[in-house]
């Protein structure tokens, strides 16, 4: 027999993300390709302290069926944080909670994608955007990243021309770019938008990882009722219980429920009940901070290796991830090649350009290796590029 | 502003199952009307030892992110059972970990219609799986469900006529009716399958419930290459973990994958983990039949009660439903209603028909109510069936 495969599997390029994840297993290969939190940043005893909470307070009730929008004191505990931290309004009735903060972008291209829906993303994006999207087959637009952001001139065409949807972008120090938008280009992208039929999808996974500590408005705070927002508990406290949300205007949110409630009925309970726990008897604030001043040493500790590489790159604030652009003529798949072989993966960012380009790019992860591992990949990685 | 939302969206019919979740919650209404396992029955107790012991040996590597596919030795375990248990050939390759088997409904949704893509399920039929493949918006074809299984001739039409991408049912304990396939029939529609394009999808959340704890050869069998086979622990450890899995053939398997990853990544792996580790420490069959034993007479229990109502209904042989008629000229919509008054919820059979019909007929669950409650909403709904 043949299976009778739908349209939109066939249109779709094959995943890279396997790839990574594959070199991430490989324990000879130094991995700046990942995408991984430090896995010695998560707080086991603390997470193991309030699971056994949930355990004896909660009983069976974490382990039974719940609602599609996600456990209440969750919601009520994400909406305060908006409240007192970016002072934006919130309430819990307007959180969902989904799988980690990936699953909002499966949700929200199916509720605003049909067939040839255009639709706006940076270049470069989110590779995890681009394959979550690319299975409802969308014509993806994109606008370069600039020095503060989407190129305006070139991003208020996109709108006027195309009508897209939405546009969604990482104004947090963005993966895979590390940048982030200044506060300027936050505002001028919203007057752009605003009176416009397209909404604005923020995904905002690094917005609590600033080395400085301080927090940037989002593009929620300019453009409330046309953006929505989503986070993620994955870098701050672990990935593994993949937990996140959606804060979005009431229309968005109830078909966004609705199509929750059919992708999968609802979050794992148990974890969202922990979490809660966690939240309530730990300082976040704190942990973080513990955090950002372990990533701000790591890519400050890469920047540094790259200088004397000569490879030119970002300069994040947080977040992390950067690019580096490699010396004229070398291809990044080469690159990545010939790393390989010398026990180093760099993650090549052709696949982040959506509409082409980004060969001379590629991304470098410095959340998860260690100052050792950085030291010796990034001399692995001279080798390679010596060998080139 | 207007959000521009997609097509599928304004195609789909509003979900019962939100007005069902709310009516689950009112303290003062029995209900028949949800589909929850019996909370007694999680083994609240084995399942804390199982955690407890997961973060001492994995520690962080439990909250960290993983593949796609899932925890190796879960899928391990789950592809033995099927050998032991059914005979049926599995590996661990062939199996992948989702949220709940619900998950497995959005995600062959998404990889088997294209809008306008013909699909076949029996009718009734599963009211989260009509959700799921609507929003994909095809054209849902169903074939009654009579004595022994899907009525042979009409499934046979829509075949050959149709030619649906697949056919999605419930052999074991059917979801809304309560009834099994017979074995003939399940040879039969194997045999009607054999050499088309469509393929089987075969979900099997009730296979482990039957009252007589005798397995059931799965269409898988029958039909091994042509047969997607999705399961869960919902029903059978604890919903709240939201684990299931399919096993599939490699061509559907590695689009599943692929859809898997763009969806939320992977499942959460703390709960993978623990449920490996409850499984590995516990004896599943005994557990099994703890549960089966008090769904039996609760089965047995309602089943007289309809018998004194005089309402006409299915003889479930495993399980968590079964399916009732009413006298003629009763509407269904207007039990309901008048039910609620009386501090009693059942479920109207018309969501589950596709297609129109069923609105003299009713859903009632038999696994969540307690003995006492289920002689308290029995006399709640005489007196709503007298009342009209």
């Amino acid at each position: 027999m043949q299976f009778s495969f739908s349209d939109r599997y066939t249109n779709t390029p094959k995943s890279f993300l396997n790839e990574l994840f594959r070199v991430s297993r490989d324990p000879s290969i130094i991995s700046f390709a990942g995408g991984l939190p430090d896995t010695n940043l998560i707080d086991l005893d603390g997470i193991r302290a309030a699971a056994s909470t949930v355990f004896e307070e909660k009983g069976r009730t974490a382990l039974q069926y719940t609602t599609t929008d996600g456990y209440l004191p969750l919601r009520e505990y994400i909406a305060e944080r908006y409240q007192k931290r970016l002072g934006i309004p919130a309430s819990p009735e307007e959180i969902q909670i989904v799988n980690g903060s990936q699953q909002c972008l499966d949700i929200i291209g199916k509720i605003f994608i049909s067939k040839g829906t255009h639709i706006g993303m940076e270049s470069p994006g989110y590779l995890g955007a681009i394959d979550a999207f690319s299975l409802y087959e969308p014509q993806i637009h994109t606008v370069p990243l600039i020095e503060g952001g989407p190129d305006p001139d070139s991003f208020q065409e996109l709108i006027e021309t195309r009508q897209p949807s939405f546009f969604y972008g990482i104004p947090n120090s963005q993966n895979p770019s590390g940048t982030s938008y200044s506060k300027d280009r936050r505002k001028e992208l919203a007057e752009i938008l605003r009176g416009s039929d397209c909404a604005f999808f923020e995904d905002d996974a690094f917005g609590e990882l600033f080395f400085d500590g301080k927090p940037r408005l989002p593009m929620k705070h300019y453009l409330p009722d046309q953006t929505i927002l989503s986070g993620s508990f994955s870098k701050i406290i672990a990935p593994g219980l993949r937990i996140g949300w959606i804060h979005a205007p009431a229309p968005v949110l109830e078909r966004f429920n609705h199509a929750k409630q059919a992708a999968d009925l609802h979050s794992n309970l148990l974890s969202q009940m922990i979490l809660h726990e966690y939240l309530r008897r730990n300082d976040l604030d704190h942990h973080i901070r513990q955090i950002t001043r372990v990533y701000k040493e790591k890519c400050r500790h890469i920047c540094e290796h790259l200088d004397s590489l000569g490879l030119a790159h970002t300069e994040p604030a947080g977040g992390m991830f950067l690019m580096a652009t490699l010396p004229e003529g070398l291809s990044s798949m080469k690159l990545f090649s010939e790393g390989v072989k010398a026990g180093v993966a760099i993650l090549p960012g052709v696949p982040f350009y959506p509409e082409g380009g980004g060969e001379d790019t590629i991304r470098i992860n410095f959340s998860s290796p260690s100052i050792d591992e950085i030291d010796c990949g990034m001399e692995r990685l001279g080798a390679a590029l010596s060998a080139l």
